[in-house]
């Protein structure tokens, strides 16, 4: 294994510290239990958006925490859900009095651990909500999922809901649009290699030198087939018709882009992919009206890519369009 | 070869459509001769920046290319200079009257190839100033270099001259704020694997499972020493000792850091090598005022990182504070 690191057991810690050592004008980092909160939070009389879940997938969550986006990330170990004393105290230091929302992807071990942390929230009189996320249109039921596995629409939930806590909506409404993001967007990615977990060591699963995996999961689970390596125009194709299908876009409908590295990609394949997005889309009379082409969310180093569409609207173009800062994703400030 | 690309032959062309096609507010693309210009260029009685070089390292130079930085960009094939040509249909297309600054990072083929190009463009009324940039510590010469290398230091010298060009500085001002840059700016880097340039197939040299390589070229060239892998936080000692010695950084003293992925290094192990930049440099009495972390100048999907420091002043910091929009770096918009 070979890996920047220095003890297995310190990744997450060490990584955790150094984002908040980068960015200290918009995170603060807290280890025990671990969370990335808002630097100035909690902002009072603003929804508190959290969210998290397995490592390895940076720049997701914690990369996302700051104005405009979330109040608080909780990276578990890699690849592992966080556990629920992670969400409570997170949601204890930056809620700000008008509730928090938890974005979660769908995994058992999120799902079991997010609604754990909200009982116990309630409990103590903070209201909570949670908004799932299952994007992913490859496969029905996976690994560590009951139903479609949440990944790349997850950016696309945290930045609009985001944009709509910083404007002072009510939880209420804040949720509202949570959920008609997470209902309006879709994903699937690909894989030409595995990755490593630190903690274990070795690849996660094997792929042959001219073998790729369609509909990858962003832990490495199974996806839909394991083909031989075909252009990049065919897989860009393979990704997109189940997406836009699933979707049930039709002409004249607008889009959010977004082609997404898995950590290990050049940025150069990921314009190739994004060239013939765009043509396919075009030729469905389908308008991308904005994009995202990088690392969003990431599985350790494996090379492949994801795109994920969201259907867009002026409410949500507008919410898009609002400004954020944060260590990953900036624009108008 | 495992790559999202179509034809060999096809790669960088159709990676710089994909680039014109994700930004079209911010990037227009020529491919025959190819470059990347600003969406608005000519800007009329603005210094036009142009810089350019072998393609691979994306987003250098094209995802720079934008208000504040780049005016064009000038994409050889991957690894492989870019032929005058493009040079001199780039300055046609982008200068505004006041002049054109070549960025060049220290290769042979990129520097006969700039020098060519603004030999022709004075023969044509175009007055042309060129800065080189040869900021890698490593190694004095080297496969590709007479002289130290061009690397990390390039994405520094366009941002600060490019923000001074932005702001109406003239050609001389512009010229001697991108060598005060060029001047002050060191880096080094590593590489865990190789690379494989697509023309190739093959990868461009060999580490086993356990070995390293310190001091690599983007190019893969080699470095000071191939040895066994080494803990993150041993690596980055070894990454930034020579640097700062280089830069003869003194307690008291301000940097703008960089820690590069090389293209394939997962974001969370960049901050682990931040975190020990960070506290070496704490150690020593030297402020990081600002910081890139993340794949700014990569070498395909290479893993490996590298690190940059640049002594800031006033007027270098607020340079670089300035306003910029371009796909890869972007801020105060």
């Amino acid at each position: 294994m070979k890996k920047l690191i220095n003890r297995v057991e310190a990744v997450v810690d060490e990584a955790t510290e150094g984002l908040g050592l980068a960015h200290p004008d918009l995170v603060r980092v807290h280890l025990e239990p671990r969370y990335v909160a808002r630097a100035d939070a909690p902002v009072q009389g603003k929804v508190a958006l959290i969210s998290g879940g397995g490592s390895g997938h940076e720049p997701l969550h914690g990369g996302y925490v700051g104005r405009g986006m979330l109040d608080a990330a909780c990276p578990g170990e890699v690849f592992t859900s966080p556990v629920p004393d992670q969400m409570v105290e997170a949601a204890k230091a930056v809620h700000g009095g008008a509730g928090v929302l938890f974005i979660v992807k769908n995994y058992t071990g999120d799902v079991m651990n997010f609604e754990l942390a909200a009982e116990l929230l309630q409990a103590e009189g903070i209201e909570v909500r949670s908004v799932l996320v299952a994007d992913d249109v490859a496969v029905e039921d996976s690994l560590y999922t009951a139903g479609r596995r949440g990944v790349g629409g997850t950016v696309f939930v945290e930045k609009i809901a985001g944009a709509a806590a910083e404007a002072g909506a009510s939880l209420d409404e804040v949720e509202r649009i949570a959920r008609r993001v997470s209902e309006n967007v879709r994903s699937m990615g690909m894989a030409l290699t595995s990755c490593t977990v630190p903690a274990k060591g070795s690849p996660t699963f094997e792929l042959g030198e001219d073998e790729m995996e369609i509909g990858i999961g962003i832990h490495g689970e199974p996806g839909r087939e394991r083909m031989k390596l075909r252009p990049a125009d065919e897989i860009t194709a393979m990704l997109a018709g189940p997406v836009i299908d699933d979707l049930g876009l039709q002409a004249g409908e607008q889009v959010i882009a977004m082609v997404n590295g898995m950590g290990g990609t050049p940025l150069m394949e990921l314009y190739i992919v994004y060239r013939q997005l765009a043509q396919i889309l075009k030729q469905r009379g389908i308008a991308i009206v904005r994009n995202l082409v990088g690392n969003y969310i990431t599985s350790l180093e494996m090379q492949g890519c994801s795109i994920s569409l969201l259907r867009a609207d002026d409410e949500l173009l507008r919410l898009w369009d609002a400004p954020v800062h944060t260590p990953a994703l900036r624009w108008g400030v």
